[in-house]
């Protein structure tokens, strides 16, 4: 059994794949689910890349990752490659999820239906707000805040969602980490001080809107200067 | 009036701010703005690099960037540091936007409060579901689609957050452009195809889970083989 477990070692380095290339994983899968409803069979690196503007080589090297070896001429198995690719961002099965915070960005998310294709399924929303514990929010039940540790603990969640305001996330991290949370998917628009070995990945919807606004201006900057100098 | 244009334009080079920096502001602002209401004045390079776990050559040469100097021994005076930062992202101008696409996450999205502390103004919902149209979702009305276009001519409506299925994405995304949006806040998890000059901002929800999971995936594994060696 030791030798097996060795053995698969060497073939797969364990954390082995950079994170450009898993962020880019998600754009395949999406793409491949879509061809696969218009009954699509095959499937080329090259036919990838057209579609998602991307680099044929890096398509290339990126689909080699998930261990599928394409066909000469007919490309890849779609069935197999969206089944390999699946696997490696660990969506073939699903997880269970403590979503901490139901406010309005909380409520939301206990209420989007897709997580499921992505593993996660959460079970159970927590909140300090007496007013919003008992509730039934998009489908999910709201508990105490106070009962987290313990419930992590008894139903062995791995996954943490938090949605907390910012000034409450650092404590809260700290407590569910300590009661055995694995992985934190932190929206808080702050930073978390864990653990090394604790998985914190930032949703950063605020620092994606913030590039966003700031071209923005700089583009309505620009296009004043030009009229303004013609 | 040429000249000053000119004159800010040397001081100031348009898009000079490396994407890295620019993602890192909202974290800046969002621990200012605690602090601010804690009632501190002034603060140091140092301790907001200590607080946010960042390198403090790095948040001192960030920090510059908002044109702000701080005063020897006491630092930077908190409230111009603030007012800065946020104009940088183009946050203290609340812009109007439409979002397109009202389903789970969307429904969401036009529910979060919060927006409005980053510039961005919700005006309107759209969605093609005849059942949605006419609606108020968390306090916003929702338009037909097909009302799309005309509506971002006449309201003259810059920011588009589309929350469409990934199938329609690329469709309504050059529609918009064509009526004149300048800047979209993609949540499809496909590529969106436009010209260059139109700024895309993808929100890489999918792509931050994807990472969180197969890291998971991998602590787990690695985890296991521990136990299976010893």
């Amino acid at each position: 059994m030791i030798k097996t477990e060795k053995i698969e070692r060497i073939e797969k380095p364990l954390g082995g794949i950079p994170e450009p290339t898993l962020r880019r994983l998600p754009k395949y899968i999406e793409l491949l689910t879509r061809l696969k409803a218009t009954n699509m069979k095959f499937v080329s690196s090259n036919y990838v890349a057209e579609k998602l503007n991307l680099d044929p080589i890096q398509v290339r090297k990126d689909l080699a990752i998930s261990g599928t070896i394409g066909k000469p001429k007919l490309g890849f198995d779609l069935d197999d490659l969206l089944a390999a690719l699946n696997h490696t961002l660990n969506w073939d099965n699903l997880h269970d999820a403590f979503l901490i915070g139901v406010g309005s960005l909380g409520s939301a998310l206990l209420g989007y239906k897709n997580f499921s294709s992505y593993g996660l399924n959460i079970v159970a929303g927590f909140d300090s707000d007496q007013r919003k514990v008992g509730k039934v929010v998009n489908g999910i039940k709201v508990l105490p805040v106070s009962k987290l540790e313990n419930m992590i603990k008894r139903m062995k969640i791995n996954i943490a969602i938090l949605t907390v305001p910012s000034e409450d996330a650092q404590e809260i991290a700290e407590e569910m980490v300590e009661a055995g949370i694995l992985a934190i998917w932190n929206f808080a628009p702050t930073h978390l001080k864990l653990p090394k070995d604790v998985i914190v990945e930032n949703a950063q919807l605020t620092q994606s809107l913030g590039v966003l606004t700031h071209k923005l201006a700089e583009k309505t900057k620009k296009e004043k200067m030009i009229i303004h100098n013609n």
